[in-house]
């Protein structure tokens, strides 16, 4: 006779039903690779008496105690989302002995080390794969796949809304706002995108990754984010006729003097292979001082892949129980958080400005760069439909924070500048 | 104390000193992760008194039985290649209760069933991530990140030499032998290319993956091989001019009539994935049936990414060992051996000829198709050096490799039909 785990499904919605339904689907091939049945015993909804497709041998329960306190249930998948309510059911069913799948990467952006601590004390797994880029094994990837190596920097396009947001904005040019909406009617944004676009849903998938990736302890207030509101289709035309797509970037770098992470719209040269990731897939490039580079890419949200993930998760914790080694997968941080100070954070920048037309202008705005040390590796001047005004795009080399911000501050004093209208971070070709 | 795990190197070339490499650069990471320090005790090599590089308390040997009979030594790291004798000595220490490491996809390939058979006997480790797609952990995502999919799936591009020369060729217009003595110049291809460009190699890792990513048994044998020799610079061309790139791609399908495993050139959309990964790099594409596409990518070979690999897979034996749960990892494959049959292999076919130009030749050769049932995508005329003579390019729709075969068979029987030039496998857009 097989072994049966038993699970607690906390929430019925797009990814919960996915899990059931990868349940159902692949049984069998549980049961070959683990050597265990898996049931559904109980599920946490907020409305009971909502019809559903379940099976009857499930409970559907709007009390958590009825899931965390059942001395049956022995593995909690929770795909119900939230942060503090969520955290002190999971606290509960990791102190009842439960260990915990989850795919809610503001949680554990969050709460992360608290759960693991609680995990640790009462010897439970906690797996999260699902939470950073959907149905992309990234998280494994970086834990056993290149855990011999020194990660050096990680790139990612982790949020699919607005990845597929810009992907139209290049491909077919139109403007945020009217594509922003075409993705709402769709389903694609949420009613409130603002997660989304203002870059806080990738942030938090960006702290668990440089987490993971750097092994040092990092909060969500650590990283840099800006969104996509800002970005017109005039940004998106120059930076391709300049060689580059403009794309929302999380970038965590390592290295001697200390960590930085951001999520920002950056110019990616166009063979980059990240420039060719389209509409809502995801994918992460990952920097290790030995393997080079490597990128893994796929789908970052949606019912099935995100439940793939959840599975897979779920899978792991089957093995630890039946090999009697749950609790052991977590390892503490090696490393001390170090970040980087303004000075210390360098990239390559693109600005774009108006500025009036008149002798000695160029050389005015350009005196101002070369003031900091800043020098040029692009710049295209251009007219505009103004006869005394013109339009400059110019790509920086590597130059600070520090000193980019008192240049711009600089350049906003100037009488012959009309307005400054972008600043992006640029990636590569340095 | 902690404890210490002791590890007999066999080989100590490209592969053998990257792994010493890691190991030295790496220690204190890899005692962070698993609790234990590593240490090589010992090396095989075939010439002892060659002067090496190497920490004093190694020791050299060319007696392999030095360390397959040392009760020190807990694992085996293989990376001198070769089969049969390999295969000898990794029996002889897994006998032993040696956990075994290897890079050695032709060996995994042609006596994995054996080698696993033994290690689970011995209750021994046997990690081979490094045998396909070198720093790529292509084989862990398979085996733990889509452990709850069913791969339906799987396109590679998994031979570095035959990518870097078919890049060479597409983008610098030069011909395959000029390219391949470049890269022989430059040690990117071997004095004996020949299990490069013909597809070995390549369909060795495909029979990796096939058995992992099926969850069947198959043989090299079962794998149809065709290699890079006869690509033209025309058929690259015109392949440009259709909406595709040529690529060496090993493809893997599995549906109800059974599975297919080939490596052959192939026609791939310009904007798939797979056609902008170039030079030497490899990716490995996978369809399952609920994550959708997935794409991983990264370097192919070359001494620090495969130690890279390598040395992940020391950390995971290092874990059992801490654990105690050695010899669990391999999973007998769930499903029978199920080949399709030839009249079961439809894909899409580019095909080239020369054709003499007189009134009723296209139709000859349509209806030639026609009887067959095979119809076409897209065609292209075009008029040649000779007055007399055309050129035709055709893509088909989707056609069995037994129908191909007999309406191939007719052409060549047709007086209007100079030459067939090239057939190629077309992969997407249907």
């Amino acid at each position: 006779m097989e072994n049966t785990i038993t699970v607690g499904l906390l929430g019925l919605g797009t990814v919960g039903s996915g899990v059931i339904e990868i349940l159902n689907d692949h049984q069998e091939r549980i049961q070959h690779k683990t050597g265990c049945a898996v049931t559904i015993k109980s599920v946490l909804v907020s409305d009971t008496s909502k019809p559903r497709e379940l099976s009857e041998t499930v409970n559907l329960t709007d009390r958590y105690e009825d899931i965390t306190r059942d001395p049956e249930i022995d593995v909690i998948v929770e795909v119900m989302g939230g942060i503090d309510h969520t955290l002190t059911i999971l606290l509960e069913a990791i102190e009842n002995g439960k260990h915990v799948v989850t795919a809610n990467k503001d949680l554990i952006a969050q709460h992360g080390a608290q759960l693991f601590e609680a995990c640790q004390k009462n010897n439970c797994d906690l797996y999260y794969e699902a939470s950073v880029a959907g149905g992309i094994p990234i998280i494994r990837s970086i834990m056993d796949g290149l855990s011999s190596d020194r990660i050096t920097k990680m790139m990612g396009i982790v949020n699919g809304t607005t990845n597929y947001i810009m992907t139209k904005m290049a491909q077919e040019g139109v403007d945020f706002d009217s594509v922003l909406k075409e993705a709402q009617d769709l389903g694609f944004a949420e009613a409130d995108p603002t997660a989304d676009v203002d870059g806080l849903d990738a942030a938090r998938k960006m702290t668990i990754l440089s987490i993971l990736g750097f092994s040092m302890p990092f909060n969500l207030e650590d990283v840099e984010v800006k969104g996509i509101r800002n970005i017109s289709l005039e940004d998106i035309r120059y930076a391709e006729e300049l060689g580059y797509r403009i794309k929302l970037i999380g970038i965590a770098e390592n290295d001697e003097s200390g960590v930085s992470v951001s999520v920002e719209p950056s110019l990616l040269p166009a063979q980059h292979p990240l420039s060719s990731v389209n509409d809502e897939f995801n994918a992460v490039y990952v920097y290790g001082d030995a393997v080079g580079e490597t990128m893994f890419y796929g789908p970052g949200a949606g019912k099935l892949p995100t439940a793939t993930a959840v599975v897979a998760d779920l899978i792991a914790v089957l093995k630890n129980i039946r090999l009697g080694t749950t609790g052991t997968a977590y390892v503490q941080p090696q490393f001390p958080h170090q970040l980087k100070s303004k000075s210390e954070r360098q990239s390559k920048k693109y600005i774009r400005l108006h500025v009036v037309d008149r002798a000695g202008m160029l050389n005015e705005i350009t005196s101002i760069f070369a003031e900091y040390g800043i020098s040029f590796d692009q710049v295209i001047q251009r007219s505009t439909n103004k006869d005394d005004e013109r339009e400059l795009m110019m790509v920086t080399h590597r130059v600070s924070e520090e000193d980019f911000e008192k240049a711009k501050h600089d350049l906003e004093q100037l009488s012959s500048v009309r307005s400054i209208d972008s600043i992006f971070r640029v990636e590569g070709g340095d």
